[in-house]
């Protein structure tokens, strides 16, 4: 029997796919999702045989349409995906046998989720006695950027009252993010916030009522795949604890997992029951289990994204001593707090950093007002070679494990060139850094944005960046308990050094900054 | 002898002001700080006179630039600004008052923050001696949109590498909201938010080491400061608790006060000392007083301006059962999460909410698969007027206090009409309503932004906007404690219509939605 990780290609990479419930109703799923792949086809994106099923239609954007799987052709059609009425999907199944197809996606909601146990237990059945492996019900399926497998149903742009095209569910980018969801409105959420802040995935997966493939199977898949670096998973309820555990404590230790776990209350539980019909369990023990699996649960939404950006640009660490470099007092007052809060320390520099940072005070390399203990706060008249030199002190100080870079664009010293000489520095080192810029007009995102072009993680707040530092050293200290941390960081070494490559290469190409932007 | 209140006009609408230590240097704070007078002034916002203080200038654009404030012909000159270095500042106090100075804004650093005690003793003295009522050392001043004051020193615009403009330092519009600060670089992060989210500020004052006017005396002045409707106040340190307790407890019964109180760890505490030389205190203490005297207390940077937003556009409550109402089930298990950990119930709906809703799925005025029990999910299938019948309901069932709209606008059958049919019913009820939409690209944005152009605070994760209703409920229920809820919701209630007045008649008058963004 071929492994789930060899099964699971045939929903992200098929030879050819039916879309059964295909139309030409534009506002309907099934015209959405059949458009998906005809578009991804013709821009050779998507690059499988394509078949359109419904009884009721001739042709669907060019293409023809069957009126059933069994009148097409094809001798094999590897996935099905369903979106028709909830009580047509069992004779689907039986027909899509027929073909000999490997995986169906099922779209369709009508299930559990509403009470209708007895109709998801016969499509279960019929999946399993078929071979079928499913994904569904009641979800949106997939989105794999590298193979223009698009099972998304939601309009991509809207038309406003104006006239104007507004994009509606965006796709983004692709990247190194694995995001697995069972939620599909927080599954369409996250590729919007993934999407508005630049950041790309590998793959997307929503599985709804999972009456077979699950968030462990998921798991497993993306523990293989090379193309992602960091799995984000929402979950409501684990399925089966005992094998997430296996599988998760596994993946961890190549590959951070970050975990939303929603239903973490009685409200949030009784709520999570009539969602997607799961019992949420106690949150004690749900938090035991991602502790002793080193899966990172993150406290909320900001945070589930916050963190996984961390992991996705720096290393981890398992030492907590952290020092911050700063322009801005009191954001740094902030910043100590919840670096305290969150387990990290900020700890004093070693004796030949301070004579150092006195020395360079002496000489005028930094401003005859700067603090020199840890927060290191260069003041308002602060520049960006300043700034340049600090770091690099601080990053060669053997006691200091982590950085947090807390520079705020606005004082008059400070050009944009700052943000590069800061990344140009943290390169040299394998230690973690994480910046933050306050602010939400123009500059202050383009400060931000070059930041994380420049694989330095920036947040808009204080509190979220020692939130990073305090995630990275959790996971640092569970890899090296694990006697995992150093082959990870070898692996973190040598991918950072390809995109290092690319990267200062497409920088000596550039005159200006903003251009990048 | 003046009130407070009348001596802090000095401060924001001066008849005429001096800024000594004026510069033709493009970068130095002095002449940032005299062009934005001189603007100002030229824009008809500053009406006061002018004059630019420096031995080495003759001309500073286009003023006459005098020696000394003596050799100016003026008989009196309300409010002497302070560019120079902390040595040469008691000199001046000196001579400002044989100007009859009243008010004097000392931005220059290098006081009891670099340990020079004397030197700020010195200066207090003389100010207190010539009745000079002081702001600073070491601050940034005042900012106000009203009258033109602006003693910001920071370069409002950067030039970069490609030659384009950026604004570095961008001053909100007019708006309700006061902002109070002890450290310069939270308060221009501060600015830079607000203008960012298109929140608007009545005044911004910094302080800084606050030799004379503090935290108490500005909320002494907001208080009866009609042109503010909610104070944020970011501390490091009360000064002087018992009378801060005191006026606090006097203001919150009409304002809302909320506060970003940091150092609150022993690694903040520490870090505050070398930033503002603050003393913090224990914690718990300033838990303490703040809960006795209404203050609201942010957890972090995100909250101070999430609860903020919250007071600006939406009354308060004492009751804490809330409604969801939804499209959108993962995100409302979160919000449900947040909800109980805050302190606020998902409460059932009446009996007869429950009937309306009921027969609305029989009918198909909502999905027959929404979920009606609260949270009340109308799930993907929901339209704009399915979600405008449903929150009536909701906010006409007497048992429900406040409801989170948590509509995502990824869904097919929503139109961005949906965001104005929500407000519309909202606005017939005193009751508050906040929105949470998730997503980072435009559409996200604009449905955020628009619901905030029609009153209903709006934020981008679930959690933040169970945060913003349990700051309304807790501030609520203190206004009730005080027997001060009746006449705060009265004020509330005058003040909205004033504005829904004006907006409906904006609305009326342009057909999209779009080019009002």
């Amino acid at each position: 029997m071929e492994s789930v990780i060899e099964q699971m290609k045939s929903f992200f990479e098929p030879k050819s796919i039916a879309v059964v419930g295909a139309s030409t109703h534009i506002m309907k799923a099934g015209y959405i999702i059949f458009r998906n792949f005809v578009q991804n086809k013709r821009a050779n994106i998507f690059s499988g045989e394509l078949y359109a099923i419904n009884p009721n239609e001739d042709f669907i954007l060019g293409y023809r349409c069957y009126p059933s799987l069994s009148k097409t052709a094809a001798e094999e059609i590897e996935l099905v995906v369903i979106v028709v009425p909830a009580e047509y999907v069992p004779s689907i199944l039986r027909e899509a046998h027929l073909k000999r197809t490997k995986a169906a996606i099922i779209i369709s909601s009508g299930f559990s989720e509403i009470g209708n146990h007895l109709l998801e237990e016969e499509v279960k059945s019929i999946a399993k006695k078929e071979g079928i492996r499913t994904l569904g019900p009641n979800c949106l399926g997939v989105f794999d950027p590298h193979t223009g497998v698009d099972t998304l149903f939601l309009p991509e742009t809207k038309t406003s009252i104006t006239g104007k095209d507004m994009i509606a569910t965006p796709r983004p980018k692709m990247g190194k993010m694995a995001v697995v969801t069972q939620s599909g409105a927080f599954g369409v959420a996250s590729l919007d916030y993934l999407a508005g802040r630049r950041l790309g995935i590998s793959k997307f997966v929503s599985f709804g009522n999972r009456i077979d493939i699950d968030e462990t199977d998921l798991l497993q898949y993306f523990m293989a795949d090379e193309k992602s670096d960091v799995i984000l998973l929402y979950l409501e309820a684990i399925r089966k604890g005992e094998r997430f555990m296996e599988i998760a404590g596994e993946v961890t230790k190549v590959k951070p997992i970050v975990v939303l776990k929603s239903g973490k209350t009685v409200a949030g539980a009784k709520a999570a029951i009539s969602h997607t019909g799961s019992i949420a369990g106690s949150d004690q023990v749900y938090n035991a289990a991602f502790e002793q699996t080193g899966v990172i649960r993150a406290g909320d939404m900001e945070e589930f994204f916050g963190i996984s950006k961390a992991f996705l640009f720096q290393p981890p660490t398992f030492g907590n001593n952290v020092a911050i470099v700063t322009d801005a007092g009191g954001p740094s007052i902030m910043a100590s707090d919840e670096c305290e809060l969150r387990g990290l320390k900020i700890q004093d520099l070693s004796e030949e950093s301070l004579c150092e940072l006195e020395k360079m005070r002496d000489i005028g390399e930094i401003p005859k007002f700067a603090s020199i203990s840890n927060p290191i706060d260069l003041t308002g008249s602060v520049t960006s070679e300043m700034f340049e030199h600090t770091v690099r002190v601080v990053f060669d100080d053997s006691k200091i494990n982590a950085v947090i870079f807390l520079g705020l664009h606005h004082v008059p010293g400070l050009q944009e060139d700052f943000v590069d000489r800061v990344a140009s520095v943290s390169r040299r080192f394998l230690k973690p850094i994480v910046s933050c810029d306050i602010g939400e007009t123009e500059m202050a995102l383009y400060i931000r944005s070059r930041f994380e072009k420049l694989g330095i993680p920036s947040y808009s707040s204080p509190e979220d960046a020692a939130m990073a530092i305090a995630a990275l050293y959790n996971y640092g200290l569970y890899l090296k308990k694990k006697n995992c941390f150093d082959t990870y960081l070898e692996k973190y070494r040598n991918k950072r050094s390809l995109v290092i490559d690319i990267e200062e290469e497409s920088i000596s190409r550039t005159d200006g900054l903003i251009s990048r932007m």
